[in-house]
């Protein structure tokens, strides 16, 4: 019997737990979250076969997934390691930043433990909780994979074949790395988004939503994501973050100066930039 | 036998003749387009019966759709007036602008005909061209239709009979109203998805794209859009995009300000906020 331990029961954590044991990879999965209702339903929907608010006292598992939110990451981990778990028994998170987490883990216990594999699933999006969870979330998605030079390389070599077997395409990185590029690539996309909607919640017209079309409903998406959730992320990853996101402000001022100036030859070259940019993108990913 | 001109075989006016022919409303459609190679494909494509790069000399036709960009519109529809046509014949564009559209035909020809029923069906997306037409496009999505105070009313009742056959929810607006509105819904995403763009168009990273997940995909879809034609409705509704661009860069600033001082607390209210916002605008949509 191979025993998965899952904290935090949610889309991410119950989509892994669904998906590794829909693989063979556990056969008995071990459910905690602080969230009674959330316990409940990973139950009924058969994510978890046990249910509790606290961890165990003495904890066997023979892998331990971290799924909550980044913030709660380190205090969860300290008391894994408290438990008196095999010290070789692999443990991942799944947040969205590394560099963040792992300075607070350090913080927290001194170091970052050997078998801890920081994880981070590119899936999942605005929906949340266990009823949101799929064996499927990760088929064709990207899981990073961003180890230390300590790292167990045994307990990076299982985590990574779990992902796989979830389906995932698995990308090894460095955190560093990692959450220079996310913040680029996920985090400032979805600060834009939440900029895009905290501006329209200023308006009054309440006809506004009958002028909304798929443009609308595709690229305001991500602006549905838990705040709290976003919170952490913007934290955890501050300072990349904001150097993009003063980079966006700054090319959105220049439009704007542009539009102001009815400079629009101009504005039609940024513009062509931008496209270019993005269907490089595009390009970049389907070959 | 029922005859539409239209000038413009792309994406949209390519879609309502495909529409328009299935649903019965045409029964012989003559394409009018500058490019070629556009001519070539719609024929091809059956979206056309007969293609020429010019206007007809003696235009006889039961409708005209001009689906050019905003820019052309006032040069096409002063021709179509020119060659001599019923002056009681529908005649109608698809742009997603319209005060400024407008503005310049009354610019161009002393007055706006009164058989011009000003149209905006919001379809499409990034896509161009012949080849991206479909005679399912606007199946329920959303058309407005923006006449003026001296437009036929049979003109008007007949273009919309026309959307509606399409598959469309059709809405009556006044062209200041629609570009207000759509300023907000659809420009204003559409340029920060540009702003989004332009800004990791900066970035030399090679390995970013590795790093893209549906969120970025979904967000920075739209700016995979024409260039000339964004530039083209930037130019015809600049003060209401310049306003909304403004609030926008305005939250963005408040925004980065709150990550540089590490007022997370205040940040997770703002995305609260947003994220209200964005859920209540699907809500409506949905009820």
């Amino acid at each position: 019997m191979s025993r998965l331990l899952l904290v935090g029961t949610g889309l991410i954590g119950g989509s892994f737990a669904l998906a590794a044991r829909r693989a063979g990879v556990f056969t008995h999965v071990a459910g905690v979250d602080v969230d009674a209702t959330a316990r409940a339903e990973a139950l009924r929907l058969g994510i978890v076969d046990v249910a509790s608010a606290d961890l165990p006292k003495h904890l066997v598992a023979d892998a331990v997934c971290i799924a909550t939110h980044p913030s709660a990451v380190p205090d969860v981990l300290n008391e894994v390691i408290q438990s008196g778990i095999d010290p070789s028994t692999p443990l991942f998170d799944v947040a969205s930043v590394k560099g963040g987490v792992l300075a607070a883990i350090a913080g927290k216990l001194g170091r970052v433990p050997v078998n801890f594999v920081p994880c981070h699933p590119m899936a999942g999006g605005e929906r949340r909780g266990p009823g949101a969870a799929s064996a499927d979330l990760f088929a064709g998605s990207r899981v990073f994979i961003a180890p230390g030079p300590d790292t167990l390389p045994a307990a990076v070599t299982a985590v990574r074949k779990w992902w796989l077997a979830c389906g995932a395409q698995v990308t090894t990185t460095t955190p560093d790395e990692h959450d220079a590029r996310v913040a680029l690539t996920s985090h400032l996309p979805h600060l834009l988004a939440f900029v895009y909607a905290r501006t329209i919640a200023s308006s009054s017209d309440t006809a506004l939503s009958d002028y909304t079309g798929a443009g609308f409903r595709d690229f305001s998406r991500i602006a549905a994501s838990d705040p709290g959730l976003w919170r952490d992320i913007v934290e955890g990853n501050a300072a990349e973050i904001e150097t993009g996101l003063a980079f966006a402000v700054e090319h959105a001022q220049r439009f704007l100066a542009m539009i102001r100036d009815a400079r629009f030859d101009e504005l039609e070259r940024e513009l062509v930039i931008a496209r270019n940019a993005r269907l490089r993108f595009e390009n970049d990913r389907d070959g």
